[in-house]
C-alpha cells in the first residue's frame, strides 16, 4: 500500500506518494496563493496529489489514505481546520472539500507534529520510543513523539514548544504573549541579535556581508561567518546557542526523551550547531552526571512534512483535536 | 493482595498498608534522623512497615510488594538510590538493605512522581489518560502520568518541572542554575515575595501577623490575609499566581494533559488558589478559544506518597532510572 502526503505551506503546496517504509516514490508541487478562496487551494492540493500519483505510475486503488500537514490546528473528528493563521483560515471544512476529488480517508495534523513523526518513522529518531522535534525557523515548532506515536495532548494543543515562557515579561511575541521561547531560539531571533550587534559595530564583517544594511542579514550569513571564526558573528552565535541550550534543558527536565531532533533553517549549521549546544548544555542540566537525551540533526529536510503526513495515515493516527 | 508503601522524607519515614483500590488499611511513622548511617534508616523503614502490617492484622504473605517514594532518584535495575540530596545519600543500595528484613519485590521512585501517580490511581485525576502533578512546597516537584502510567523519561530524569527555566539569568536556584521555575512558584518563593513587600511596608498587616519579623512569615499567613482582602497580601498573592499561571501554561503548551493537579503546602489555599489561577491563565494560553487542561487540587494530601509508592508496586511499574 502507498499513502499520499501533503505539506500545505503558506507559499507552496507539496504532495508526495510515500511507501510503507516512509520513502518518497514521487513528488509534485504548486503555489499555495493563500489569498484565494479555500476551495481553490483545496482543489490544487488534490490536483497536486494526483499529479504526483501519475508520476508514480500508481492509481488511487494503490493508495491507503491522505495525510496533510498544516501550519495550524485541525479537528480530525469533523475534518475541519480550526485555524491556520498564515493562510487566513478559520474553521475550514478541508476534508470534505478534498474528498470531492479523492474518495480516501484523510487525516490533518500540525506541520511540526508530522515532521517530528516522520523523523521517528523514517529519519534520525527512527524506532525510538520518545523524541522531541524542534524546527528552528521563522518561528519554533515542536513535534513530540511518545511510544512511537505523535503526542498532541488531551485537547490537541500540546507541543507548542515555541510558546513556552523563557523570560517572564520578556520580548513581545507575535502570538500576543511575552517572553516566548521562539523569541530567543528561532532564526528570526538570531537575526534580531545580529541586527543589534551590527548596529553597535557598523564596521563588522557581518555588516559588510549584508551590504551595509541590517535588513539584509540572514541566519546563514551569521552562521557562515561564525564558522570562519569572525568575532562578532561568534558572539551572536554563542548568545543564540546559550538560549537554545536552555530551551533544550527545558525539554529534558520536562520530558527527558530519547532524542531531541533539530530541524528548520538554523539546523543547516549542522555539526557546528550540535557541538555548540552540547558544549553549553551541561551548565543547564539538572543532573550533570546522568545520561540525557541525544541531540541530533533532522535527516529528512524539507520532505519531513510529506512523509510524516503520509505515515500518520498509514498508522491510522489522529490526535483528538489536530 | 495488599502492598506496602513507604514515604521516605528528610524528617519522617511513613509506611502504610494499601489495598488494591489505593485505600490505606493502616499506617505507621517514625523519625528519619537522616544523619545516621543509611543502614539504620533502612532498618527503621522496614520496622515501620512491619508495624503498619501488624496494625492491619495482615501478614507478609498478604503483601505483593514494597514501593518507596524518595526525595531523589533511584535506579530500579540495581535497586540503588542514585542520590537523595537532603538525606546526604549518594549511590546507596537501599533495596538490598531493605530485603534483609522483607523478602519482597521492592521498587523505588521519586516522591513527586509517586504522589502524581497516586492521584491518578486513587485521587482527583483517577482514571485520566494524562496528568501533571505539581507540588508547591519548599521547592516545586513534578509528577507526570501518561497513558495512566508514571512518565519518568528515557533516562529517568523527566518531570523536574521545578527546574525548567522561567527567567533567563533569573533568580539563583539551590540547584546551581538560574531562573528555575521553583524560584517563582514554590512556597519559598511566595515567602520571599512577602518579605520584600513587608520590608517596604513595615506597617502592613502581614508584618504585624509575623510579629514584626519577616523571618516569621509563612505561606499560610500570606494566603489567610489575602483571603481576608488585605491589600499587601493580595498584591503578593497576585504576583505569585501570575507566575503559577505562566508555569501552568508551560505545562499546557508542552504536554496538554487532561488535568494539572496542584499539591503541596500552597495548595491548601484551595479554591481561592484555583480561582486565581483560572482567572489569570487565559492571558498566557496560546489558544484562547480551545479547551485546555482542567486545574484541580490534589485530594490525597500527605498520604499521596504512601499510596503512589504502593500502587507503583501493584502495577509492577518502574521507570528506567528512578
Amino acid at each position: 500500500m502507498y499513502y499520499i502526503g501533503i505539506d500545505l505551506g503558506g507559499t507552496q503546496i507539496k504532495a508526495g506518494i510515500i511507501d510503507e517504509e516512509g520513502s518518497i516514490v514521487s513528488k509534485a508541487e504548486t503555489a499555495t496563493l493563500a489569498d484565494r478562496p479555500y476551495q481553490d487551494v483545496a482543489r490544487d492540493m488534490a490536483m497536486c496529489s494526483l499529479q504526483a500519483l501519475e508520476k508514480s505510475g500508481l492509481t488511487l486503488n494503490d493508495i491507503g489514505g491522505v495525510g496533510i500537514g498544516i501550519p495550524g490546528l485541525a479537528d480530525n473528528v469533523t475534518g475541519r481546520v480550526i485555524f491556520c493563521t498564515n493562510l487566513g483560515w478559520y474553521d475550514i471544512p478541508l476534508r470534505d472539500e478534498l474528498q470531492k476529488y479523492m474518495h480516501l480517508p484523510i487525516l490533518i495534523d500540525n506541520d511540526a507534529t508530522v515532521a517530528g513523526f516522520a523523523e521517528s518513522m523514517a529519519g534520525v529518531s527512527r524506532g525510538l520510543h520518545s523524541s522531541v522535534f524542534l524546527t528552528l525557523g521563522t518561528g519554533v515548532g515542536g513535534g513530540i513523539v511518545i511510544d512511537g506515536k505523535p503526542w498532541t495532548g488531551a485537547h490537541g494543543v500540546a507541543s507548542e514548544i515555541g510558546h513556552l515562557t523563557m523570560e517572564i515579561d520578556g520580548i513581545p511575541c507575535t502570538c500576543g504573549k511575552k517572553g516566548c521561547l521562539e523569541r530567543y531560539c528561532s532564526a528570526t531571533a538570531l537575526i534580531h541579535m545580529a541586527e543589534e550587534v551590527c548596529s553597535n559595530n557598523p564596521e563588522c564583517a557581518l555588516m559588510k556581508k549584508a551590504g551595509g544594511n541590517t535588513k539584509n542579514i540572514t541566519g546563514r550569513m551569521v552562521i557562515d561567518l561564525a564558522k570562519e571564526g569572525d568575532e562578532h558573528a561568534l558572539k551572536i552565535f554563542h548568545r543564540y546557542t546559550k538560549y537554545l541550550a536552555i530551551a533544550i534543558n527545558t525539554i529534558i527536565s520536562f520530558m527527558d526523551p530519547d532524542m531531541i531532533v533539530l530541524g528548520g533553517g538554523i539546523s543547516h549549521a549542522g555539526k557546528f550547531l550540535i557541538d555548540a549546544v552540547n558544549e553549553k548544555l551541561p551548565e543547564y542540566l539538572m543532573f550533570k552526571t546522568l545520561p540525557y537525551s541525544k541531540i541530533a540533526l533532522a535527516s529528512l529536510g524539507n520532505d519531513a512534512g510529506l512523509i510524516g503526513a503520509a505515515m500518520l495515515t498509514k498508522a491510522g493516527l489522529a490526535s483528538k483535536n489536530s
